[in-house]
């Protein structure tokens, strides 16, 4: 078995989060030592930290360094300065529900050991944080042995956006199936749309999969039909933010469009996300909340106007795909196929 | 009636022809002399001038050029060097058949002349590669009044790339049948997609339409799907670089994945092109060429690489719609419905 090299974006390192600066990739690996809350949402607002299972685990550890710096005293004053970080860290990204998960993963872990010394309860939440980094990173590796099972040796995969280990603890979602069916000995060509506006595609899946000893090839977002087409690929692997019980997939903004270019060549498209970013709370991506970001992510390349002074900028950070679209679920249970919504319920119960 | 007032992107002054230099706008407006054929061609590889119709006007002004620059004393002479000046040209885009075309009408003019004094025939390709201009500002009228026939008061229009006034000699195809719908008292809101990798919907179309009274809303292409779903876009109006006899459409890269979301959508997407467009050489869009261009276009954004170095790029310059998903083909003859082969076999017989 060939084994695979990829980085680890987030350790906890002395009492602070050790990241690697996303915005800076692939012309800096640039790795920073973050020892507050408050740095650590302007990193997940500002995309230096993004992808839906990292934010989650950043944010676990969010909780962790908020709760290490408190000065309280007693339980009813940390309880106040935990409610104060959860809720700062809650205000950086609306769409991933990963975030949301890990938050009130760790508020349960507040609120239940409320009796014991506050000191014992720091040290409770840095090992919660530390057992969902853990968590996230098993569950990768499950996905990826059960994504691969649908990769066969020779396939050309077009992926899009960053879902892999720059976008969890390690290894990644849609990619880490990428990485398992490479250590079963598949060679699997991989094609990526650069994703604009802030590029992914081509700063972070590029890189990442050069370094797993992949050879990407990439193009324009807007080429993905006559690609799919002319270079006749064979399926479309993505990440995703939220999942409604449905099936309905919130993902990076051209999942849906690539969704019916899909269904129109019949390919199949496969989403590979933890059962965290399953929201049992929501039946239908109706109800999703779709972040829209600031025109400058569009117009402004580098300090470069692409458009002229004034122009109206709509940019969406993500869509939904409707189920009707997705192929299969791969999580760390299994690969689902549809109809989703009582496989969503089980394995999330 | 509302007058549109917009810019002329090419013009025959003092024996020079006078660009705007579409590679820096936005940012300036760059009125540029050019008076060898050579560095004419080399505007139109390095799409400093570009849209189907303009290279065009502009080759056959490169005739003219070379024609006058020619020191050739007799028939013979002149026609080798006139078949160096237009072999030059037609070697810079393979795509646009509009090149081609108004190369091929220049060489009729030249050897139908061939008894004639060299001197003579001088001006008389001059006066050709004039018709040229002036007929294509003539077409471009006629397509935007027949294409507003299409279009209702109030209706949102996706438009791709830049088939404006910057396009052609002035007026512009798809967004030529824009302005018309304007000076009819029509208003259509307007949505440009950016258009990777050379962003001419976020440079070109979004410019011009601003010069022209519109608000343009910019989006990145990769949101075409949604933005149509979620804003409701009527109906999706682009440009054309070739057209093969069945209706297949070559133009701007993107187009094909545009024609499968209006399709999925439910909306139509209408072509605007003069029949000079239309290769009545050719039964299928099978047997264009479709350009592909250097991967630094896609990666490089000014001078910043936005994948790691090595990467493959696969950046093809145009793709081919299918003629099933084309809802009408707007010439200067008229608003053609498939099925389209007759259609357009009469109108260019």
């Amino acid at each position: 078995m060939r084994r695979t090299m990829i980085v680890r974006p987030i350790e906890w390192t002395d009492g602070k989060i050790r990241l690697i600066d996303q915005q800076l990739l692939p012309e800096e690996v640039n790795y920073h030592l973050i020892d507050t809350t408050k740095e650590l949402a302007e990193w997940i607002e500002k995309l230096k930290v993004r992808g839906a299972p990292l934010i989650g685990v950043a944010a676990a550890f969010g909780c962790a360094l908020g709760a290490l710096s408190s000065t309280a005293r007693n339980y009813r004053n940390f309880q106040e300065d935990m409610d104060e970080v959860i809720s700062l860290l809650a205000s950086t990204r609306p769409t991933a529900v990963n975030l949301f998960w890990a938050l009130e993963r760790m508020r349960k872990v507040l609120y239940s050991n409320s009796k014991k010394e506050i000191d014992q309860i720091k040290k409770i939440l840095l090992e919660e944080a530390l057992t969902i980094q853990r968590e996230d990173e098993k569950t990768c590796k499950e996905i990826g042995e059960n994504g691969a099972s649908l990769l066969r040796d020779g396939m050309k995969v077009l992926t899009h956006c960053n879902a892999g280990t720059l976008a969890t603890s390690y290894w990644g979602t849609a990619l880490g199936v990428l990485y398992s069916a490479q250590e079963q000995g598949k060679r699997i060509e991989v094609w990526v749309s650069e994703t604009r506006p802030l590029l992914q595609g081509a700063r972070l899946t590029c890189w990442e999969l050069r370094q797993a000893g992949f050879d990407p090839v990439l193009i324009t977002d807007n080429s993905a039909g006559w690609v799919i087409k002319k270079e006749h690929i064979d399926c479309i692997l993505v990440g995703a933010d939220r999942i409604a019980l449905n099936g309905d997939v919130a993902n990076k903004i051209g999942t849906y469009s690539l969704s019916i270019l899909a269904k129109e060549h019949g390919i199949p498209l496969f989403v590979a996300a933890p059962k965290s970013t399953i929201d049992r709370s929501i039946e239908t991506g109706e109800e999703i909340t779709i972040e829209r970001r600031s025109p400058d992510e569009v117009v402004n390349l580098r300090g470069y106007s692409v458009a002229p002074k004034g122009t109206k900028v709509v940019n969406y950070a993500f869509d939904v795909t409707p189920s009707a679209n997705v192929a299969a679920i791969i999580t760390e249970a299994g690969v689902l196929e549809p109809p989703y919504r009582n496989k969503l319920l089980e394995s999330t119960g």
